[in-house]
């Protein structure tokens, strides 16, 4: 599909650009190191996304739970399931695990793909993470973004409406002028109805090579590619030269 | 000066950044052709500056005025400055002399500058222009910004103290370790009323060859620059390998 119209794309960041879930179990072990022996490092991984991040976000976004900085959601959880592992770190060894959130790697097609799409449009997160973190994780990662866009700007959280609105205002675009890329499908089913276009990139990989695995595409995506190779392929083949 | 507590650098963009009066006569000229012949460009870039930015901004932030986008007021100008210099433009024409302010050249020193610094330093803008105004400029120009930091972001202008805490805010970090890079004193006092650090790189040409000229340092600013080259060697000095 060539995509005329669209000028930015925003991509969702944990899951989809990084892979968050190898990044947390190498950087636990490494600071825990024998006192992490017999930890079952994927559970704690998955757990700490799902409860620390995950969750959260949802009762915040179903109004059921008041706004709070996701890096307080996170670090709130860390300190729960260290405890819920046996696992006692310092002081020290705990902030840095929970800075993990701001130095994960990308996965290895994103940056040779980020670097391919930027030709061509505007590229920024649309992301839960903090402007702090997507900064510095950009800074680190090497991740071409031409600005952040976090929720944070709009204080909300994805899959809030006004997160997708809030984009494509801030961009001075219309939302069918912004395209999300996401690995997730509630994200683009949100992204769509505030009126952006959708780019499907599944991630088979974010919860471990034996997790749980992506939904099918729904019919309506604008974009389906397995990587953001095949994504700058499908995007970048109308454009000469890009 | 070493600034061992800095981690993240913010610049002021229209003057400091990029040399917005040669670039809006140029324009100015390409667009208008025979029919600008005659025209004083340089007294009318003058204006436009001067009636279409820093006197409505001044009086928003001094509450005479609504809040109103800056390139909703810079256009406005731009109707009634073809009018007073009785130059006829198609919309067409008028829309993309508009749009210069999007697409301004960086002075010479700039872009080298900022990739030396940005070795050691979170790079941004902190500048009145609209976020959209911002990325499209950094995208075109080759800014190597980490971040977008439009005071559009905080619903003020500088120099509202505001912007420049949010500025620190949205970083995560604490007002003295976020300098304020900008040939305008006013801005960099304002700068350290608000706690940041303060760089004063005066731009001589900014108002053209017999313009007005920058004033004097105050004897309290962090680091005075000549230009960005001369920035990167006295912030970067203290860092081995940057």
């Amino acid at each position: 599909m060539a995509a005329p119209d669209v000028k930015a794309l925003v991509f969702d960041v944990f899951g989809t650009v990084v892979d968050w879930r190898t990044c947390v179990i190498t950087r636990a072990k490494e600071i825990s190191g024998v006192r992490g022996v017999g930890i079952d490092w994927g559970v704690f991984a998955d757990e700490w996304r799902t409860e620390g991040y995950l969750v959260p976000i949802g009762e915040i976004v179903g109004g059921t739970r008041p706004h709070t900085d996701v890096e307080v959601l996170l670090g709130e959880k860390l300190a729960e399931l260290l405890i819920r592992h046996g696992l006692e770190l310092t002081a020290d060894e705990t902030h840095s695990l929970a800075l993990t959130w701001r130095r994960l790697d990308p996965w290895p097609d994103a940056v040779a793909g980020l670097e391919r799409l930027r030709r061509g449009y505007m590229l920024g997160p649309l992301s839960n993470g903090s402007f702090a973190l997507l900064t510095e994780m950009a800074k680190r990662a090497g991740l071409p973004w031409d600005c952040i866009v976090s929720t944070e700007l709009f204080g909300t959280y994805k899959p809030d409406r006004r997160a997708y609105e809030g984009a494509a205002r801030l961009l001075g675009l219309a939302p069918d002028a912004v395209m999300l890329v996401a690995a997730h499908v509630g994200d683009l089913r949100a992204a769509a109805a505030a009126g952006l276009r959708t780019g499907y990139v599944p991630r088979p990989l974010e919860w471990g090579p034996a997790g749980r695995q992506p939904a099918p595409p729904d019919p309506d995506f604008d974009v389906v590619a397995t990587d953001f190779s095949s994504l700058a392929d499908q995007l970048c083949s109308a454009d000469a030269g890009v």
